[in-house]
């Protein structure tokens, strides 16, 4: 029976808004190795496939409306390869994803840490592959702004194809390592890469042998047509958005139907969309845990929530109905936002309450049961091959989801009782990672 | 008493050339999580100051003489900042020092990964700060080679300070993480750096709190007019190289002269310079156990590790003179090598036998109370702060420095015999790194 692949995105305090205001998180928590230490053991009790680490080069939030900032948690928090790194010498199987980005890194460092990752963590190390689309980011690094889109995505494409270059420098059996002999390795396998591109010049080799997985598992969270070409060509598992089995099933479809071209199975992606469960022995109880955080959301910080694509709202009346925006940013999801504004007739207060616990993703409030009906009915319904939980508040929130959900889940069949094969890309199910230099020769001969 | 502080410089295999080839090695180390932390394990069993990795991002070796490349363990090894990070886990007490370019690396990127592992080791973190002069290095960056000194020099002098501006992005106590109130730090203990320079345009503020050393602790190692500038003006220890006390001492009186016009007090500095310690429990038992390694130095691996500098060499009869070299590279440390081929009469085997092991640092190889001696005659006589031990090969031969040489330096009152202090900063009685936003404002005020 086919089951489903199960991910954690774990930054900072959780995922909603005001996590770190629950009255059970310690508020610090973002910076605490402690703190994200008992997430990811959690989730590797609960047999979880990976543990997902979101990332920006810079702070997400502008202060907008003016006291915002400073009013958020998610300005600060652990870099991602090195806590992961950490987190390898303290749990044994589950995966561990770090975000990082094409556009503000060279290849070869990235190559690099994540090839040395994937040795640390004995083959557990992936890789998800963003463009960075924002100022804050840019200025970081001398830009104003992010490059524009198309070339953002060339630029993504070229430094996934250097990368996987360079993590075939060595071949698996290149180290003989014989004393008697002293010969190292064998010269023959070993590639020099001599890339020259649009956008980089590698000579490479990798200074890193190949890793436990050939190469890490790469991981796409982009919605764009560009986003979705990349992950049928080159991603093992996608982070996607949807609301509604629908825009699940559609962008399931679309995505799957790319891969052929490509000469992939479709069963080698592991689509998980976002999902924020929030699960509670009585429906009650689950309204009630949710309402916890959703009374903590303090005005300003719902307000920059939707701020960031319907521009600052503050001088309209809360209670009020959402204006037609001035200076709409991120027009896709402005657009997004008013539609359910005008479909459910929602007050701005409504607006940014429905959208700050989930940020766009789908939430379900209720019993195991009903978390596991929500899951098993896009999973068998074609809109998802997994999930990629966002507990509200962590590690609670998690915990909560690891001891009831997860049950459930087992019970029907539906997700594994034990951990299976020896690196996450047996865990996933996903294509192995031949050696592009030896399938070359093989072809050559 | 003034005590000395000691270092391990525990990259892959071992110092010595022929370290995988040991008996007691396992040959493959350099790629092994084991093997490090049993190295690092064994430092801290014996309280050393730090565990430092040394770094290049590119191989290090060209293949000259050809077959040199494929007999050497140095092509590959660990990332030092995700390997750091994962011995973070197994350590409580020893100094982390990752060697990081400012010649292929963005401040942002190095001032947030040396910040978070800062925060996962508890006050632990370091940088040794390096300038990347290898043409490897250069061309897996689209470069064919390194910028020229003076503008590597420069760049580096810009990024560091950029880096330590963005470390103090948030004060000490910025985080108020207030529940009740719902704010999350005091925008007024915000700063944002703005930084406009010749090199880098850098917005800020860090996405990482201050961490618990306020700043990681900064080590430089260059030998150069600049990077003796660098070291008196920014750091907080050097890793120096000498080989005779003279040498030691010119170079010791020469960088600690310069930090008072940076009005700094020249203890805050700790010049460690580099030994390969050898002991046995008789002197003729420790030449014995270097003879293995000696040994082990196949002709073409000697040849190049003189190549580097004085050219190949290997058409010239091995146990004749050293030849007038036809197209010297690195031409200081050409004279050197040729100065001492010159001075003892050297034939080509006996110059890379001097060399191949310690690689130019000073080699010292007798029993316990011989080793003690040679370091307490630096540290006393002017010419070090400490030592950066290279053991010839891992992780055996620190072991055996950690169990007969650091007792007998506790013995003579020179070394510790507790940890002491809270963080690295503490250990080595650096300076405290305030924060210099909070500095201005004090001078402002
Ligand atoms: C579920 C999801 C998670 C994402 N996580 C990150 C992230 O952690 N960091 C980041 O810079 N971008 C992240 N992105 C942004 C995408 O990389 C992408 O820039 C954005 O979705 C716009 O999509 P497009 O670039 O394909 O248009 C995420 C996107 C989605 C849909
Ligand atoms: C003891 C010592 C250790 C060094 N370690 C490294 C290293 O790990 N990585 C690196 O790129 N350079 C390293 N260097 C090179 C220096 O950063 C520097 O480039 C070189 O010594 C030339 O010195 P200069 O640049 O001051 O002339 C080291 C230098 C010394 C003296």
């Amino acid at each position: 029976m086919r089951q489903m692949g199960l991910g954690v995105s774990a930054i900072g305090m959780g995922y909603h808004i005001a996590a770190w205001r629950h009255p059970d998180a310690s508020p610090g928590g973002n910076m605490e190795l402690s703190h994200a230490v008992r997430s990811i053991q959690a989730a590797e009790r609960g047999l979880f496939d990976m543990y997902f680490l979101a990332d920006g080069v810079g702070i997400r939030m502008y202060d907008e409306p003016p006291g915002a900032l400073s009013r958020s948690s998610k300005n600060v928090q652990f870099e991602p390869l090195t806590l992961l790194s950490a987190l390898a010498m303290v749990t044994t199987r589950i995966g561990l994803i770090a975000t990082a980005s094409t556009t503000w890194n060279e290849p070869y460092h990235i190559a690099r840490k994540f090839a040395s990752l994937d040795h640390i963590s004995g083959g557990r190390a992936g890789w998800n592959v963003v463009t960075s689309v924002t100022a804050q980011e840019a200025r970081n690094f001398g830009h104003e702004a992010a490059p524009d889109y198309a070339d953002r995505y060339d630029r993504a494409a070229e430094f996934l194809d250097v990368v996987r270059g360079l993590w075939g420098s060595w071949e698996d059996d290149a180290f003989l390592r014989d004393k008697a002999s002293g010969i190292n390795f064998d010269p023959a396998k070993l590639h020099v890469l001599n890339h020259k591109g649009r956008h980089f010049t590698v000579a490479g080799p990798l200074n890193v042998a190949r890793t436990p997985q050939g190469a890490p598992v790469i991981v796409q969270a982009g919605a764009s047509d560009q986003g979705r070409e990349m992950a049928a060509a080159s991603a093992d598992v996608v982070y996607a958005a949807a609301q509604t089995l629908e825009e699940a099933r559609a962008y399931y479809a679309d995505v799957k139907g790319r891969m052929a071209k490509y000469g992939r199975r479709p069963d080698s992606l592991k689509i998980m969309p976002g999902l924020m469960a929030i699960p509670g022995r009585t429906r009650q109880e689950a309204h009630d845990r949710y309402e916890i955080l959703q009374e903590l959301i303090h005005p300003i910080v719902g307000l920059s929530a939707i701020a960031g694509s319907l521009g600052d709202l503050s001088a309209h009346p809360l209670d009020g109905p959402v204006p037609e925006p001035v200076n709409p940013r991120m027009l896709s999801r402005a657009k997004i936002l008013l539609d359910m504004a005008r479909r459910d007739d929602l007050t701005i207060r409504q607006l940014y309450l429905a959208i700050a616990g989930g940020n766009g993703h789908r939430t379900v409030i209720g019993t195991p049961a009903d978390i596991a009906d929500a899951m098993e009915e896009w999973f068998t319904g074609g809109g998802a091959d997994g999930f990629n939980i966002l507990p509200p508040w962590l590690p609670g929130g998690l915990e909560e989801v690891v001891d009831q959900v997860v049950p459930e889940l087992q019970r029907r069949g539906l997700f594994r009782t034990a951990y299976e094969g020896r690196t996450l890309r047996d865990l996933l199910g996903a294509d192995p990672a031949p050696n592009r230099h030896v399938t070359a020769r093989a072809a050559a001969e």
